[in-house]
């Protein structure tokens, strides 16, 4: 079983349960990049008409933080199975767009600011 | 720097990020998974009007590649950002999740099949 | 050129546009489908981070209205693309849809509320 | 009741409906953009794992017909709400539109082509 940030053996558990129903010939590139975005509107459902709370507030409400980890983690299967299947390394890619981001959102320039930097 | 599926060092850098430009503070949950729900979409619209090709063909592809590995990263940043503030523990929330799925879709019942169970 | 609620003229353009680009062959459901949940990610990507104003306070606001305008028009198109290829009468969707959720939501019951129904 | 592409009195109706249960407070532009974009997502999950066949397919299959249909009418429920709140002539908009994609894409070149115009 998988711990914290370390998410190889979730890969495995997550690769082998697909591998067990043959369900690998559905998961071309394109589906899963479909099934992530729809899993991550059934998560953005959660917060649909309701105040837009501090994360502390939400952590206290143990039923709703219950179907937000169901929800989140159904969408971070799909990541895992879209980095699995094109070989991406997730973490390096994390990184590298971090990057880019310091570039393009220098810290004295946008400290405080939601403004979106220009393309 | 992050490697592979440990995300450990990924996650410290995203959340150093974030407080170098004090963005915490609109990191409300709600607007993280509507952040989350945008970039998953802008993932998929680089497979719009595609062909629904096998992994090893987009793998092929390596600008198209590196497309797909930015807007995943971005993807992943939002559910790295989310799991941190409310403490959620990624690596259990999709063991628990693949649990429950096991017990929806048993092995021998829908191998091969992509019908959804009921609910 | 149409004008406010009348779409049928707007549609005829809709349709005009693609035969002329021969774009029919790649708007399968399926897809039209895919682009439109895009096109509201867009729409959506419009009020991330803002505070989420009253409408007169947007209307106000001539520039962002305009990009909202335009958004909300691509989301439009995808509908009725997807409506004229599947021979969907919009209006009357709409008007059985509204009958079901009145049976659903009965105003007594859910006057003022924002809890949904069970399923 | 509504009729074809004249939406005209399902927007009353919609507002009526949306009236008698006192919605309108919860209905900021910015929920409603979210709201739409969920729907938009239980839309695609219609076509999710199928194949993308053509429109006649689909049109012949009944009972997909009625659920494609009902999510639709969902959708366009939330653009008939945007639009109506932030006083914009839908039809309008959708021509305006199309008058500018018509500049970046003009016909001669775009003809039988997917790919996307630079921005």
């Amino acid at each position: 079983m998988g711990s914290g940030w370390d998410l190889s053996s979730s890969v495995e558990a997550v690769i082998a349960f697909r591998e067990e129903r043959d369900w690998g010939q559905f998961h071309l590139p394109k589906e899963l990049a479909a099934g992530l975005a729809i899993e991550a509107a059934e998560l953005q459902e959660l917060f649909l008409w309701e105040p837009a709370e501090r994360a502390e507030v939400t952590r206290n409400d143990s039923e709703r933080l219950q179907s937000i980890r169901d929800e989140l983690a159904d969408v971070a299967t799909f990541v895992i199975m879209l980095a699995h299947d094109l070989e991406i390394d997730l973490a390096a890619a994390v990184d590298s767009k971090l990057i880019a981001n310091g570039r393009r959102y220098p810290a004295d320039e946008y400290r405080g600011s939601s403004r979106k930097a220009p393309h």
